[in-house]
């Protein structure tokens, strides 16, 4: 089969591999309908990681081509959405809700590579989950995004406590900034503020539910958002990028005794205790737990009442994904879908 | 009035004030039936912070003697218990339940000083809280410990989500950390397991709460933690420190999902970036927003169904309040009352 593999930081080709099998009676093998590039597969693309060979990809959505014995809900020809860390769904953990953090826990990314024509799931009754019936052409990319980029964002909404009263700013104005928008107007804010200077992202922050645009950064972006809010801040913070200054501009702009939800990977972050302290936020964050929420999203797609696949503004064929990454990485294109 | 003045790290005396008067309309004076030394007077005492002929105390009981024209909720003759920051109770960030960090906030401690006879509080209405009548004896030094270290370790097991079901970790043994046990278990916790390496504070734990004692610190904690939890860590931990090593050791010993309360107040804490990131815990703390609790707080200890005046372990007159400064620093005493 075809798979993306990134050499070294810009070298991304695509290449025979040989097709995934079952190893464990717990495994299935998918046929990829689609998958995409993650805002996070930049960080190697640009070298601030060091990819090594790596198989790249980690979204994806899919048809069952075979399952292991011991797999349980899922057959052979079911279309399915699995999460980008593999879950037994059956640990202490993942019966807590953090399935990202269940002790059998895998990254897709690396490890199982989704930017490819199959793949191997691991633990697929606790990582998959099937849709209604065969999607519509038309929705598979929005169930594509709920498998990371609309799952993160909807983490990070839920982790800032987005809802109805709420203020919600959001730092990051990338495809997760953008889904935490849809999320939060899903989930009933009451004005939504996005930091963005990008004219194109600012108009899909608008379609997906923002109020209101700072164009102005870190601590001036904060005092404007502080104008905005009568002085106080925001109730709830999402933070999609993962640097020092997009961590200290949501806990500056968050209000005492409000919440951050931060999914950006963080690079080289330092956050100072005491002003932690003081700011007296709340924070949490970390790789979304996004097989928790599948079940609802999923349901929200199928019955039309999200559209998160307006998020991909450029498609490319599989063999063409060198092309998405050069786009992404220029900011030509906010997310790529790649068609298998 | 007598007054307890720090003129510098280790230099405590009781010396001469002009007695406060009424300068606000919501103003009220109080006469103090009883205040105390806190840990974190200890900061300043051992040089971490720089006083500066400062007037001491923020933990406080004590008869109204006098209000101002706008107070509506308060007599002369209340008997009222107050937090340990100033707040107005109407601002945004009072109403939505975090008065530690009111948009009017002052922390008495500096500012006002309870180490005295007598005390002016700015926004009485915000800030005080009347007892039921005037307590029998035996309650006011739980009362007292409503006003700062009860309501913190309250506080810190709440924001970590203490309650049935869940495990809680205690790092740190000191007078908050053993108030957050008692806490823990009034919230219904499972199984409370608290660090501690001091016999009578091991005891103290018990007699609280604690379910287990863990003598070994850092890694060597954090190991012995997962051992006791089947590997997974807390769902609920309280750091009652400040210092990064405590820090650290209450990120490592929380389950994936579960939650952190941090009152310690923090000296010299960075925390990681990318280890917050990936361990998934919640964060939250600060001063503890103590007014939000104390009608529920005198309500308990009125009802006799807590006992935290317990924690006072030795008590003095406030002449003698360098003694009790001495007790604290050297750990001759866990907790030292000052009767007024």
């Amino acid at each position: 089969m075809r798979a993306v593999i990134m050499h070294a930081p810009g070298d991304v080709r695509v290449e025979e591999r040989e097709d995934p099998r079952i190893v464990e009676p717990t495994d299935a093998v998918i046929r990829l309908a689609a998958t995409c590039i993650c805002g996070s597969d930049l960080w190697p693309y640009r070298g601030a990681d060091q990819p090594e060979d790596q198989h790249m990809g980690h979204e994806y959505v899919g048809v069952v081509e075979e399952i292991g014995s011991a797999v349980a809900t899922l057959e052979v020809g079911d279309f399915v959405v699995g999460s980008f860390v593999i879950s037994c769904g059956e640990c202490g953990i993942c019966r807590e809700g953090h399935p990202s953090r269940c002790v059998h826990a895998v990254f897709v990314d690396g490890a199982i590579g989704t930017q490819a024509e199959r793949a191997r799931i691991p633990f697929a009754d606790g990582t998959l989950v099937k849709t209604p019936g065969m999607p519509d052409a038309d929705l598979v990319p929005s169930l594509l995004a709920a498998s990371d980029v609309l799952g993160t964002g909807w983490f990070a909404a839920d982790a800032a406590q987005a809802g109805p009263g709420r203020i919600v700013a959001v730092v990051g104005d990338g495809a997760v900034g953008l889904m935490g928008v849809l999320a939060a107007r899903q989930m009933g804010a009451e004005r939504i503020i996005v930091f963005s200077r990008h004219a194109d992202r600012q108009a899909l922050a608008r379609e997906y539910g923002a109020t209101d645009i700072i164009e102005a950064r870190g601590d001036e972006g904060v005092a404007a958002l502080e104008e905005l809010t009568g002085g106080l801040g925001a109730h709830s913070t999402i933070e999609a990028v993962g640097t020092q200054e997009a961590m200290m501009q949501a806990i500056r702009a968050t209000r005492p005794g409000g919440s951050i939800g931060f999914v950006g990977v963080s690079h080289d972050v330092e956050i100072p205790g005491g002003e932690l302290f003081f700011s007296a936020v709340h924070l949490h964050g970390g790789p979304a737990p996004v097989r928790r929420y599948l079940p609802e999203l999923i349901d929200l797609i199928w019955r039309r009442e999200i559209d998160p696949g307006t998020v991909f503004d450029l498609t490319l064929p599989l063999a063409e994904a060198a092309e998405g990454y050069r786009a992404m990485d220029e900011r030509r294109a906010t997310k790529v879908l790649l068609t298998v």
